[in-house]
């Protein structure tokens, strides 16, 4: 029998724990919060971390690595910065057999490190910009913790860039809220409100925290990614200043931006069905899963030479594998593959190769309704375009569940209501206490405010003030 | 002027250190012992690893992700590791504002962590083998340090491999060194010396290490990567036990293999010159900078649409970058350039253009014999070949200079005068007190006992028993 999963549809939470682990995603560790990723997860991160790394050397970023270590004298410089950082780090306080004179943070991001370097590098205009991204490993340590959701050592990439003005520093926040917005909607299928963060949300130390939300499968929202624009506010504690055209010093315009390895826990979400994962064709280590089929030898000589040359015709630009395994049955091995997402299995039975055909069965769309009987010749381009349309599919699925779970409310009873059943656009006046007071009756809070703000001006739904915005307001992960 | 390197021939150690923070490499971190990796020195980092990561999956292996905290009880249950690492530790003792009950260590090194992880993972003989790699950074407090070379914190690819038999472990060992020395020779035109390390100069916790010595430009060794053979002692020590095919519990056996950011420096070291880095092309971040020449805006207007074509007709096989800034001479371009090591220059004067002509420059002939003048028709292949030749050279010039300095002495005295000027190959009777006393009267320690012996049997060099091996010596960094 295959490995049981408790259903999607039965509790959400419960299948999300252990399809993650079944599905050989990832993998608790024997230190508090930390978890280990297993190579079909890693696979899966690596496939994002090249979407992402790709996007950003297009537009003109270059990696770099900074220390893990930050000197704590450092994080104190920014007030609002060790403010929202203090109570999760961990610290080094030994180091090669000796009581350290200043304790080390552990990085929970790097912002201060960066800008200190930054300080050294930058003199002039014409090291500006500086362009730089850093894939690495940040301790938070967290209460609560939940497998690549909120882990206390989890990877990403956080980039770091300086600029001469407060425009280019903008454009630089907004042009990396598109590249999160565009690898997640092309590559995880994952449809997405960009937005900005209210102030009690934004990231420590930012002037305005920039994000991208997505709804997850039990239709709470998860941030996705985040680009912050910094102003001047790291500039000035760490100095980091510049001879502009006139020769006249001036602090730089910073940014930082980070996406994390918490989107494997959100393809996992998005997706998915009862029997397990489903995951997007331009994300998943293995695309294709070839299964022949056979009862005797002769047989299986025959399909495993026509899987052989699938293989051939396939490979390298479909990630594929054959699955030959002995002492299995074809359906165990078709139960397998669906639990772990592959978006697409070509079945080979001695049937078909006789008649030089083989099945292909879309993952999406379980039994008889997602097999299609094709000929292996032109078997490429069927593959290829089934695959591209899948990817299609599941981004319209996922975008047609986030506009059934999306409401506009007029009312404060009716914000409940929407926020319980996933997300609500209402107009917002800005202030913190009509925040506060939607989060603490309806546990919902305010994910962005959205970019797309549609026109016109209206009413606060909580205190029926003006408001000049909208906000949308969801529970959140 | 262009920025000043001390020349490589006056005093090497001062050429390393500073041509390493001149061509925007590695900069020094607030940090004591660290670095900063900068763009360059990552884009560098990156060719090393994307060598290395290609062969390891074309071979079978997986990445995955272990924890960067380790419990301290993890580390004790090894003898002899603990007792190799201890005192290189950093350790955190607090997390999230209160003091640990158990200390973590940061990962030295991963194989009591991912022990644990396959004791969990393992049962069967079918899951064996377990061939997995890892990229991380890892801490050791060391006292003396040196960019690339020796730093407290270092990137690098961990591999962690468990097998039924002690053959198959042993077969992964010697793969992977074969792969490591495929890296430095076809990669980093670095010849590469393979062999075993002594018993003093193992790993700590390994049965036999696997080395590749190199060579560097003072004629001092560079341990360039290892491999370990490590037996049943991390099995025994983690209880990894799998049940075989004869349904009987049995101890996997282990291996552990890395490289890490220390090859940047060994490139480094390797080649270069008085004028500062030769970067061998396979592995250059920048294959070929184009210098554009002009005197007046219409000769610019017109070299500048050639370097554009010349890029079109190189991109993007080829690394390339155009060199259009303005405001500095085609001199201080060239010498920067030259500097920073990038293998081939192409000059597009007016004179050029009209003629429908560049002129190529090799890095590694300065002067006028390096140059040659081809004609624009054809040049994607003429730029081809002669990064090809390039690498080639640069190869067989680190070959030569390897065996210019590589001795065979037969007695105590010529051992000291061929160690002082380079390797020595030479007989050991294995015995730890010849080893010594090499070390402590010449400073020069066994940097391996080379897999390649060659015929015969001879007589130690230092207490003149029967020795049945040669071991290389040489002083180490």
């Amino acid at each position: 029998m295959a490995v049981k999963v408790t259903p999607r549809s039965e509790d959400y939470a419960r299948w999300y724990t252990e399809i993650v682990q079944k599905a050989d995603l990832a993998d608790y560790a024997p230190v508090r919060g930390c978890m280990v990723i297993k190579p079909y997860g890693y696979a899966l991160w690596e496939n994002i971390k090249e979407g992402l790394d790709r996007r950003f050397k297009a537009t003109g970023h270059a990696n770099a690595y900074f220390p893990l270590f930050i000197p704590m004298s450092f994080l104190e410089k920014e007030a609002e910065h060790v403010e929202g950082f203090s109570p999760e780090l961990a610290v080094v306080t030994v180091g090669g057999g000796k009581q350290l004179e200043e304790p080390l943070a552990v990085r929970p991001t790097s912002e201060t490190i960066i800008g200190h370097m930054y300080a050294k590098w930058i003199q002039s205009y014409r090291d500006l910009p500086v362009l730089i991204n850093q894939w690495a490993n940040v301790i938070r340590w967290e209460m609560r913790t939940r497998l690549f959701l909120r882990t206390t050592e989890f990877l990403w990439q956080e980039g770091h860039t300086a600029h001469a003005t407060a425009e280019e520093a903008m454009e630089e926040t907004l042009l990396i809220l598109d590249l999160y917005a565009e690898l997640a909607t092309e590559d995880a299928a994952m449809p997405v409100i960009k937005g900005r963060k209210s102030e009690s949300e934004k990231f420590a130390g930012a002037v305005t925290s920039y994000t991208i939300e997505a709804m997850m499968g039990d239709r709470r929202a998860l941030q996705a990614g985040t680009s912050h624009f910094l102003g001047q506010n790291f500039a000035r504690a760490f100095d980091i200043q510049f001879l502009d055209e006139n020769n006249e010093l001036q602090y730089v315009w910073t940014t930082s931006w980070g996406m994390s390895t918490r989107m494997v826990g959100g393809v996992v979400m998005v997706h998915g069905d009862d029997q397990g994962l489903i995951l997007p064709p331009r994300l998943a280590p293995i695309q294709v899963v070839v299964v022949p089929i056979w009862r005797d030898e002769e047989q299986k000589e025959a399909v495993l030479k026509a899987a052989a040359q699938v293989r051939a015709a396939l490979e390298p630009e479909v990630r594929l594998k054959v699955d030959d395994r002995e002492g299995l049955s074809p359906g165990w091995k078709f139960n397998d593959w669906e639990m772990r997402g592959v978006p697409l299995r070509i079945e080979i039975g001695p049937k078909d190769v006789e008649q030089g055909q083989v099945v292909l069965a879309r993952r999406d769309r379980p039994g008889r309704e997602g097999k299609t009987t094709v000929p292996v010749t032109g078997l490429a381009e069927a593959v290829r375009n089934m695959l591209d349309t899948l990817q299609a599919d599941l981004y319209r699925r996922a975008e047609a569940f986030l506009k059934e779970h999306t409401a506009y409310p007029e009312d404060f009873e009716g914000l409940r209501e929407a926020a319980a059943d996933g997300f609500a656009y209402a107009w917002w006046c800005g202030s913190a206490e009509c925040e506060a007071k939607v989060k603490e009756e309806t546990s919902a809070t305010i994910r962005c405010i959205p970019l797309d703000q549609g026109p016109g001006k209206g009413r606060c739904i909580v205190c029926g003030e003006e408001a000049a915005e909208r906000a949308v307001f969801g529970r959140a992960y």
